[in-house]
């Protein structure tokens, strides 16, 4: 096999073999074909498309470029979610209890923020002394004591991907479906769970910024995952705003404290019940969506789902305080509120805008090395199809300093959109994929 | 400027600016832009294409990438000859002698052979202490004083395009025309000749296999020379079979001598006369092309093409005696035929398989370490269109040893397909391209 032969045909248009795919998969994993080699390669792949056959051959052949992860110790189908990421988006501390409140096993393995989306790992890092590097032993013996269990990767999974994602990165080929689609399929493949719920985000702050393209990856990926043998199922949701209103690792933890409490309620948690209840189908606890939204209603006002947090935290080394008194989170020195500088409706948000505001203040990393200050963000009092008054505070900003704070003040304020016509509200979720269908609601 | 945006303005069909198009051959020469970005810019570039303003961007900044040759020392016009690389084509040697003879100076820097095409300093390396390797001081002051030069590439021309091409070979991305044409162009603009003949390869032996891609590529060479201020024309010639009947490297010197010394005509010769009447048109020495042919045909008759052959030999240090005396040359210890294995008409010859044939027994290179065997090679006796009988010679092999001239002859049966029913004959020349107009011939 010659890997110039394999670029040729890609070029020209053809599809890959199965062999081609393997061989140049296990090149990336191993180093044995050369980077330039592979950037040409994602190149015509994002220029030449794949097909479906192709795109599932990529993703099962970076899956098994590494470790997989086991998970049949644990009894019960132990259900995973995935999102494509956002900003806000605190829903896995929301859900995973939830879930495992009802009964269904959530084994799940985060990543870290990068870039201007947040990453669970951070959040739950800013409660002290939890731990997400757990052995895999450990953590089937978590999940099948407690019901959850949130990590870091364990292992080495998908050493594929890491090269090609890499690659992607810096030759401007992010941007293609194959290459999204077996790129995060095949990390959850490895990661083992038998059911996986995905939330695909669309709009401003993600990856796809229209529904259609947003939908076509939720199916591809969908139709990847059923054909490995797996359950999964998808759903569109917006992330023309962000999802909840407190942005920043701290501050996200007592959001998804204060909804799990019963204090809030709004968009964070109605898609953390829409996604809750599809992986309660998927896991067999519920008969069918509103049967399981109703499981998730009741272990929320139940208290359940907050206990459940609680028994993970101290599981996880952490100290549980938090759950019950949230100024035991970390607190910036500096609050103060970004007044809005104008009067009107808030037309649009620019969400990538806001992660990279969060990420300035220290919420997030511009690269893998940079240490975040847990504590530092900022908490939105409006969403879009507000009305808002000048002067009034659009946002309460947690600043680790005054001139920070002045330089978060000035990017919140550039990225809402104030008009001085009404505007509409965002539609929140857009569409429901499964293997047999796209149901669009 | 920023790597990714310039790869992403390509990716999306974007023109490149001056800017964005000065910085990556600027990192390409100086090795500042990893191999894996100019990768996948090249394969956006052979998949999205550039226009005409970007290809002649690309050819100045890779042309001003490094030393350009001032000739000005030089008296008169002087011009340049280039093919794009063939099988059995000594046209250097053959014209270069005559053109010189008729007044107009040729200052040529060549190549070495490398894949299935031969490379003219290899062939005059074949000459018993021919230097190809002349200072820069040294070379003007023959051309001053002889009339010609052939040596290798002095200081460091176009060091951007030694990067892309490298790439290009190991990306699949050789096959596009405004790489193809930035390159081969950029290297003669560097190289100083304010006249430039272009003779652009045909056919199953040459890069561009039909008549109108190489038209194509002649036209877009042409009006980059033309925009930069050169006056450069092409003609397109067949490459269908060898040109010459001689392919390995002393063997072409021998069949130019033959030529020079007017003991044998043929296609060599015509495209030789063609390419160097339109060399004294451009160099101010014949007002038409008719008026070209004739004077370089009196050259050939009285023998001062073979005269200033032979001062150049002595210029370069070589031994002339060869002029005269053929047998002066490298001889191979084994010669014998390649008999035709059935009788018919030869259709079509893999000029490619031809080539690398001859680079099998020891003539070129498979990578640019490897030594070459300057006796060895192979005479063609039919061209397409003859009769043959079986068991009569189709070629003349001359090898180091039996093994190697059994391994020949089988590749040359393998090469020349032979049919029951009448073939025609390859065209020889199929178009003359100036600045104006495109005159098929």
């Amino acid at each position: 096999m010659n890997m110039v032969q394999i670029i040729e045909k890609k070029k020209l248009g053809m599809a890959l073999s199965s062999e081609e795919i393997d061989f140049f998969v296990k090149g990336a994993a191993d180093g044995s074909i050369p980077d330039y080699q592979l950037a040409a390669l994602l190149m015509a792949i994002r220029l030449n498309g794949m097909n479906r056959e192709e795109t599932k051959l990529l993703t099962l052949a970076m899956t098994h470029s590494g470790d997989v992860v086991d998970l049949s110790a644990i009894d019960g189908i132990p259900v995973d979610k995935h999102s494509t990421g956002g900003v806000g988006d605190t829903t896995t501390l929301v859900l995973a209890p939830l879930v495992a409140a009802c009964g269904v096993p959530v084994a799940k393995m985060s990543g870290r923020g990068l870039g201007h989306t947040g990453g669970t790992l951070d959040k739950l890092e800013s409660i002290e002394g939890f731990s997400v590097e757990l052995t895999e032993e450990t953590f089937l013996k978590q999940v099948q004591t407690i019901g959850c269990a949130v990590i870091g990767q364990t292992g080495n999974l998908a050493p594929a991907d890491k090269t090609l994602y890499a690659l992607r990165d810096v030759t401007s080929t992010v941007d293609s479906l194959p290459l999204i689609s077996s790129s995060i399929v095949s990390k959850k493949l490895a990661s083992g769970a038998k059911a996986i719920v995905l939330d695909v985000k669309t709009g401003a702050g993600a990856l796809m910024k229209t529904t259609e393209e947003s939908i076509e990856l939720a199916q591809t990926m969908v139709r990847i995952g059923c054909d490995a043998g797996r359950n999964m199922v998808a759903l569109v949701t917006d992330m023309g705003e962000p999802l909840g209103s407190h942005v920043g690792n701290a501050l996200e933890v007592k959001e998804a404290i204060d909804v799990l409490s019963g204090r809030v309620t709004g968009p964070l948690l109605t898609v953390a019940l829409e996604l809750g209840a599809r992986m309660l189908v998927l896991g067999g606890a519920a008969a069918d969506v509103p049967q399981g939204k109703q499981m998730m209603e009741n272990a929320l006002h139940s208290g359940a789902g907050l206990a459940k947090l609680r028994e993970m935290i101290i599981a996880q080394g952490g100290d549980p305080a938090c759950c019950d008194d949230l100024s035991a989170l970390p607190q910036a020195k500096v609050v103060c509120p970004a007044p809005a500088l104008c009067s009107g409706y808030i037309e649009r948000m620019d969400t990538v805008g806001l992660g990279n505001a969060a990420q300035a203040m220290g919420a997030g990393r511009k690269t893998k090395s940079d240490v975040i200050d847990p504590a530092v963000g900022f908490v939105l009092h409006h969403r879009i199809g507000d009305r808002v008054e000048a002067g009034e505070p659009l946002a309460t900003i947690h600043a680790k300093d005054d001139a920070s704070a002045q330089e978060a003040i000035a990017a919140i304020q550039g990225c809402i959109h104030i008009v001085p016509h009404e505007t509409a509200p965002c539609k929140l979720i857009h569409a429901f994929v499964d293997s047999e269908q796209v149901q669009r609601l």
